[in-house]
């Protein structure tokens, strides 16, 4: 049975993955071993798989994921961008130290088990590894140049996961998420939080601050879609990546402008009147910083898919979340 | 006085720098305080420099240097490519660990003094963090894709220097070196030992070993160019950079057999018919996964220099080193 190990498995893309794993299996595998590992869950959360409690910052956790010998860890752990850049250390110690603890421990068992363990990670990495001046369109040879410490760190774990991947201790690779949207729940601190709060908040009949003007232009792809790339690199021949183990994932470029469109065709006039702009320099100054627009040839060769509107990412949170949210 | 540190000040490219601040001095300071650490130090080393002993390896070692508040740090120690592909633990742990502890004093240095002391620092990094495969010319935007443990250690203090940058905890840039050639001295245990190796030698009347075809191309400067950017690096205002602060350097792109010519035309065949080709699988493996030709525009509009042909290169070891070569 394949034991599968979800770090950040308490967050909202963890419990996705977890949902769907529960549901439809692993290619390879119907009926998978889970584990979800976290500082906490919520309440309602995925049933079935087993929970662990911890943090990435205790210096035994490494170690004691990687006696857990998982076939497949998939890494959506992290302090997000918002946090990264006020609490530079936090940042800092569970977004990069505790990756190379972690893949440190891997290679020990790996050592251990004479060569035989080689676990496959797929790690949740970000567009934050960008940093402008961009093309139009990025492609899949622009350079990581980010400009937030979430960003950075992200960058470094890619690096590490590709060349302990090289030298064969795991057998890992690392996706640049675009913006999760629409978020369900509440608010994080991402400084992207608002991306999806001006869609969710409206049509649970709340108001919805937008920190940015609407012309703002953005990456996004669905919590769906999120989960859905997830296992399909679960099951990916990474050989396949020759040697280019970090790859930018299909998603909608739109602006905001767009999205409050595409929300007043799902949901009318009244849902987009509850959107209230009041400017905030400092989410501003980030997200300005971010990327518009890729061309990910390589993903969409290598078969992931995302949506390809940003009605059908509306359409998604109305079918999937709408009616559990917490209104 | 500005009191400047050199990280591997022991090493060649270390005492060329050296040599050149105890004759020229900075920009803005003609008789620096110059203070070099290594491991150990050669005997007959330039003379004038106070010398520290120590392993960046140690725990202590970041907090030592931190107490000594440098002005400018010029960080050239690394365990060399070679080493690093053959021990994985030696290469992280002195090429990206002891740079983490060594940023992180500095920004308790910086944090006690109540953000008043900002050092410069100046990392060699390599065109090493490129890997294969290449547009005909790398330009500034080509991304970072390494395929050696060396190249992904030099990748990711890029990123930490970077963004400790950012921060303002530091004033940072890496430079990514051209493979240095030719190197005086002894043959060293990086990869690219070779390209200096098939000139040095044949100069000193020695045989000298060629490991790879005479098709390979690969990108040099001399040791002259490379205290050059130095001392260059650390005049600028790295304003200039848009907080893009790692650069490819200008250099000389050619193949080993425009190498060997260029050694005919200054020795004669009798210098080439020392030359013995000895195909090594695996330094091969390594080299060509390495960059070929640059485009190193945004260097070159930031005052870079390096030589025009491979001639000059040549020219530079017969003028500053072959009177003191050991043969």
């Amino acid at each position: 049975m394949t034991r599968v190990l979800i770090l950040g498995g308490g967050g909202m893309v963890g419990q996705k993955l977890a949902a769907r794993l529960m549901t439809s299996g692993l290619k390879d595998d119907p009926t998978p071993d889970i584990t979800l590992f976290d500082m906490g869950f919520p309440p309602g959360g995925v049933a079935g798989p087993a929970q662990m409690t911890g943090n990435l910052g205790d210096p035994d956790t490494a170690t004691r994921l990687a006696a857990l010998k998982p076939d497949i860890i998939f890494h959506l752990a992290a302090i997000v961008s918002g946090e990264s850049e006020t609490n530079f250390e936090k940042g800092w110690a569970i977004n990069m130290m505790s990756m190379w603890h972690l893949l440190e421990a891997l290679r020990h068992e790996h050592l251990r088990s004479a060569g035989a363990y080689v676990p496959k990670m797929v790690f949740t990495s970000s567009i934050a590894v960008f940093g402008a001046p961009y093309p139009d369109q990025i492609g899949d040879e622009f350079l990581s140049a980010p400009q937030t410490s979430y960003g950075a760190q992200k960058a470094i774990c890619e690096l590490m996961v590709t060349d302990f991947s090289r030298k064969g201790f795991i057998d890992g690779m690392s996706l640049r998420l675009p913006t999760i949207c629409v978020r369900p729940g509440k608010a994080n601190l991402a400084a992207s939080s608002f991306f999806s709060g001006i869609i969710r908040e409206p049509l649970n009949g709340m108001e919805a601050i937008l920190p940015v003007p609407d012309t703002v232009r953005h990456w996004h792809a669905s919590p769906r879609s999120a989960a859905g790339f997830l296992v399909h690199a679960a099951a990916l021949d990474t050989e396949r990546l020759n040697g280019r183990r970090a790859l930018s994932l299909p998603g909608v470029s739109c602006t905001v402008a767009e999205q409050i469109e595409a929300l007043r065709r799902a949901a009318g006039q009244g849902a987009v009147d509850l959107i209230r702009p009041q400017p905030d320099a400092a989410v501003m100054k980030i997200v300005e910083g971010w990327p518009r627009d890729f061309n990910p040839e390589r993903a969409v060769a290598l078969g992931f898919r995302a949506e390809e509107s940003f009605d059908e990412i509306v359409q998604v949170y109305i079918n999937e979340d709408l009616p559990n949210a917490t209104v």
